[in-house]
C-alpha cells in the first residue's frame, strides 16, 4: 500500500512502529509489564494538583517550565539554562534525535537496549550502529566509541537487562566521544550512580531523567534533560512550544519538594527487587544483577513466549520481547511484595 | 559559535527558534496576546479532573487514548480509526511534518500565517514555499495549488489575521492536491462551518482541532487529527508512545461531555468580538472580518511596536509580529466585554 499515500515518507511507511507494553482496562492485572511504580505518588503531588485544578487551565503553561528548572537545578546542583522539561523523557529523546540526527547520521548505543533509540534513528532517516553488549551486559566501550557518530546513546540502568555500568566507564567514554553522549538514566533513581556531574566535566555530556518510574508519575509525562547550556539552547529550538503541561509541570515540582517520599518507593522496591530475584532463581531463571525497577528473566535457548502467555492467563502481565536476542527471557516489574509472591508462586512460572 | 557544537545539526544551528506569546507570572496583566479563552473550562472538566487526581498516576496513559477517541469519533462522526490524539495541535503538526516532509521536500502554505509551519519545516531540512494572501486574505488556491509538494497547510481561520476561507474553497484545492492537504482549524469553533466532511470525501485532507481556544484548556495540551485510516496510522507510527497525558485524555473527554459549555462559551466570544472590532474601527484601525478568538488590527504603514509596549506599560499585552507584513498591526485576543472595554479606552489606544 506504500504508494497509496505517496505524501508519506519512504522511511516512515519502512518503519516497523515502536510498540508500547499493553495497557489493559481490566484492572484486575497484576500488571509487571511495563515498569511502572507500585507505589503511588507523593500525596503532597496529589495535593498540589488538586489546587491547580482551576481556571487557570485555560490558560498556556509555561513554555519553559522555569519554575520547574528552577527547583531541580536546586534539587541536582546545576544551573537552571542546564535544564530542558520534557513530555516524558520520550520526548526528550525525540527532540535530541532531531537535532543532531540528519539523514545518513551515525547514531550508535549497545544492543539490546530501549528499542525506541532504533525507532528514533530511522525516523530521522539516520544510520544506527548497534553494537552488542556481550553476555554479562558490560558495556561494550571500544565499539561504542569514536565511529564518526553524532550520538551516543547509553540506557544506565539498561533496559531490557536492568544492568549498571559504573560511572567510571561513562565518564571514559565521554573523553573518547566528539559527538553527544546522551546517558538515559531512567531509571537511576533505583540504582547506585548518576553521570550527572559529567555534565559539568563534558560538554557533550546529556542525562536524561523522567518523573515517571521513581517519583511514580507515569501518567503526567515530564522528563528532565542535564546538559551544556548551548546544547540546552539547541535543544529548545527544536521542542515544541508548550510541551510539558501545566498540571505535569506542578506534579513535577511537588514532587521533587517531597524527595523523601521517592527515596523510600525506591527502598521498598529494591528491596523487593532482591526478593524477585532469588525467587527466579530458584525457579531456574538466570537473573543478572538489576539495579533497576525491573529484572530480567533468562532460560537460555527456550522461546518464553509461551510462558508470557500462561502467566497472562493467569492474570500476570509481564513483558516479553519477540526478538533473536531477547526470545529465552521475560522483563519483570518489581511489583509490591504481594505481587511478586503470586507470580513466583504461580502455576505457569512452576510449570 | 555553530562549530562549537559538531553534533548539532546544520539546519538546527541556523533556526531562529518560534516565540510564543509571553507567559508573564505578574497576573494583573490583561492577557490578549496568546489567544485564549477569557472563560473558564467547563465545571465537569474539573470535576472530571479532580476524581482522577489519584494512585492511578502511576500508570502509563492509553499510548492511542482510545476512550477520547471514540467519544470525538461519536461527537464529530468519523470512525475511530480516523482521529488521532496529540499534546496539543503542535503535537500533531510536528508529528505530520515528521511523517511527510524529508530534506528538500516541499510545504506550500499562504504567508502570514501561523509562523510554527515554517519551523516546523525548516527543522526537517524540508523546503518551504510561502504564497503571500492578498490585502482581503482570500485564500490564494492557484499559487497553493499543485507545485509538486507532499504538504499543503491551511489555517483556516487563519492565524494571524482572524480571516476564514469557505469550505468550498478548501474542497477545491483538496481536488487539486496529490500531497497532504492540513487543514489547521485550531480556531474553528468560533467560525461558521468546518473541513470536517472532507475527510469523508478526500483521502489526502487531514483536520487538526484543539482543546486549546474554545474548550479553554490550553493548559491540558490536548488536539485531534481527523483524517483517512492510513494517514493516522502512519501518524501514529511517529508520535511519541505516551503523547498525552492520562489528565489531558481525562479532561478533553468530559470536555465533550459538556459541548453545550464550549458553545455557549464561544457564543459570549463572537457576541464580544464585533464589540472589539466595531471599537477599533472607531479608534481608527483597519479591522479585516474575523471568524477566530482575535482580531488583526493595522493602522496600514505605522509600526506599531511602539503601541505594543505603550499597551503593556499599562497592563494590556496584545501580540506584535515584527514582520515586514504585520508590522503595522497587532495581533488582540477577545477577552472578556470588561477586558475590551478597557484595552478601548485606554490612553495608548486613543493617543
Amino acid at each position: 500500500m506504500a504508494s497509496a499515500l505517496p505524501f508519506v515518507r519512504p522511511d516512515i511507511q519502512r518503519l516497523a512502529a515502536y510498540v508500547p507494553g499493553e495497557q489493559p482496562h481490566d484492572r484486575r492485572y497484576i500488571k509487571l509489564n511495563t515498569n511502572e511504580n507500585p507505589y503511588p505518588p507523593s500525596p503532597r503531588v496529589l495535593d498540589a494538583l488538586r489546587s491547580a485544578i482551576n481556571a487557570d487551565l485555560r490558560l498556556y503553561p509555561d513554555p519553559m517550565a522555569g519554575a520547574l528548572r528552577r527547583k531541580a537545578a536546586a534539587v541536582y546542583g546545576l544551573a537552571e539554562e542546564q535544564i530542558l522539561a520534557g513530555n516524558g523523557s520520550d520526548d526528550l529523546l525525540t527532540i535530541l534525535v532531531r537535532t543532531c540526527v540528519g539523514p545518513g547520521d551515525r547514531v550508535v548505543y549497545p544492543r539490546p537496549t530501549y528499542s525506541l533509540y532504533e525507532t528514533l534513528v530511522a525516523i530521522q532517516g539516520g544510520t544506527a550502529v548497534e553494537v552488542p553488549f556481550p553476555n554479562d551486559f558490560a558495556l561494550p566501550v571500544d565499539g561504542l566509541g569514536e565511529r564518526g557518530q553524532k550520538v551516543t546513546i547509553v540506557c544506565n540502568p539498561n533496559a531490557p537487562s536492568g544492568t549498571f555500568t559504573p560511572l567510571a566507564v561513562i565518564d571514559d567514554l565521554a573523553r573518547r566521544l566528539r559527538g553527544l553522549l546522551v546517558v538515559d538514566e531512567a531509571y537511576v533513581d533505583f540504582a547506585s550512580e548518576t553521570a550527572l556531574a559529567l555534565v559539568h566535566r563534558h560538554r557533550n555530556v546529556l542525562v536524561l531523567r523522567t518523573f515517571s518510574k521513581s517519583f511514580a508519575l507515569c501518567g503526567l509525562r515530564v522528563g528532565l534533560a542535564f546538559g551544556a547550556p548551548d546544547v540546552i539552547a539547541a535543544l529548545a529550538k527544536v521542542k515544541d512550544s508548550y510541551n510539558v503541561n501545566r498540571l505535569g509541570i506542578v506534579a513535577a515540582e511537588a514532587a521533587l519538594d517531597d524527595y523523601g517520599w521517592m527515596q523510600e518507593s525506591v527502598a521498598k522496591v529494591t528491596g523487593t527487587r532482591s526478593v524477585l530475584i532469588e525467587g527466579l532463581r530458584k525457579l531456574g531463571f538466570q537473573c543478572l544483577p538489576s539495579q533497576a525497577n525491573f529484572v530480567l528473566a533468562r532460560q537460555p535457548g527456550t522461546d518464553l513466549k509461551l510462558l508470557h502467555a500462561r502467566l497472562k492467563d493467569e492474570g500476570i502481565l509481564v513483558r516479553h520481547f519477540d526478538t533473536p536476542e531477547l526470545r529465552d527471557a521475560l522483563r519483570i516489574t518489581v511489583g509490591t511484595p504481594e505481587e511478586v509472591a503470586v507470580l513466583l508462586g504461580c502455576n505457569a512460572m512452576r510449570a
